[in-house]
């Protein structure tokens, strides 16, 4: 069973603006529920996203956390325990056998008893990752395109105006997968939960494409992913510059209305 | 001292659609730098932001997330303990003086034994916050207005295009508190701290406007600092439409382009 990604709901429409009253009329929302997160039984985390593609979602998540090690995924399942059907969807496990090390909580892993700061996050990123191969320069034009081509599969954007997108696409700019959720974070773990899924991870040769913003968080996804470009449609960070220059990754910003930044 | 929101960097231009290269030309993008959160003491939780306003995004995290339980702020302070000068300020503790009680982190807040879903969060908020008092219904011009003019005041974003912005504003439409962040959340925590340190709150006869989308998080944030409307400039979620009902909360969305929805 998988539960809708969107709701109808009534909304009073206000035109001429705010001066005219249209009246009630019916309006698409995109759903968002919790996914709570387990890895081996032990839980990793809780996030708000828009139900499909859970299984990815924790894959992804788990992998991007660098949570896995190396560890081969052998189930993903639905384990909610509540009694109602709704709640039934809301908790995944991701099994490993046991051969992940016991995860500890995100919170506690971003915790640091002698002071945090954008360096030290980046520093703890070049310990846990190595610095992408050297790659070709990417075609400007393909780089530029895929705004355009991952738009006509945003269909959950098309009914609710809502949803972030993420992608991956290859070096001539054909997209491989789309995915669609509230958060951006989620539409990203859901994209690397995927590539994972088909054991076409590390994704050298490959771009990610993201709807939003290019944040530290999106240029360690990528990193962690192996991506070599990464795509933003708006524009990143000072930490998303500088991690994305330590990794070797290709940033891209700002890519819309005919234009766009690279920054690394 | 008060470190910068953005940065100058080096981007090299693309126009034509890839086509044309501009060369390398400065662009200003905005600053993003770990905050940890302590309250007495304990973590809180970590966020990444933008520095300024730290300590109004300290209370007003502490705050909405139920943690302060009426106790006074006594004091803020940065708390760093790195060598580094960087560090120095991505540490900022809430001081109750021990009134508040001991918190939770948040990954515990959020998982549950009986399995979790949209319901169940909603319920948790029924118990912890009242419904907002029954108010009049807000002038559809007033609700208008508002993208216009706390855009005025977005001065980080018009630098960079990458900050979110958050702003409580009156009955008659007036702007009184605009904070930008690159994380939406942190914007509408930094109005909610301000509102707090100046002893406004709960902010009955106030609306709350946010320059993204209207997520179950945010109508939380709204609902608990007590403002009566919560203004988003794109769509809401199917579950914040949900919980703003529960509220008595007034919930308008796609606030722009002359037109607005009004789901409550």
């Amino acid at each position: 069973m998988s539960r809708g990604r969107s709701e109808r709901v009534l909304a009073r429409r206000f035109s001429a603006g705010g001066v005219a009253d249209e009246g009630r009329r019916p309006d698409e929302v995109v759903v968002e529920e919790p996914l709570e997160i387990r890895l081996d039984g032990h839980l990793v985390a809780t996030t708000m996203r828009t139900p499909g593609h859970d299984f990815e979602l924790a894959v992804g998540l788990c992998h991007g956390d660098g949570l896995l090690h190396g560890a081969p995924v052998l189930t993903c399942r639905y384990c909610g325990t509540g009694p109602a059907a709704e709640t039934e969807f809301n908790v995944v496990s991701v099994d490993t056998g046991g051969r992940a090390p016991e995860p500890s909580p995100r919170l506690a892993t971003t915790s640091s008893s002698c002071g945090i700061c954008g360096s030290t996050q980046l520093d703890d990123l070049l310990v846990r990752l190595d610095p992408l191969p050297v790659h070709e320069p990417w075609p400007a034009g393909t780089l530029f395109g895929v705004t355009e081509r991952v738009h006509d599969h945003q269909e959950l954007f098309a009914r609710t105006g809502a949803a972030h997108a993420a992608a991956a696409f290859d070096r001539r700019g054909r997209i491989e997968v789309v995915r669609e959720d509230i958060g951006r974070h989620n539409a990203v773990d859901k994209v690397v939960g995927r590539l994972l899924l088909d054991e076409r991870l590390p994704a050298h040769g490959r771009g990610l494409f993201v709807s939003g913003r290019a944040s530290f968080e999106m240029v360690q996804k990528a990193w962690a992913a192996g991506f070599e470009a990464l795509v933003a449609v708006s524009a990143p960070s000072a930490l998303a510059v500088r991690t994305a220059t330590a990794a070797g990754l290709t940033l891209a910003g700002f890519v819309r209305d005919g234009a766009f930044n690279v920054y690394t």
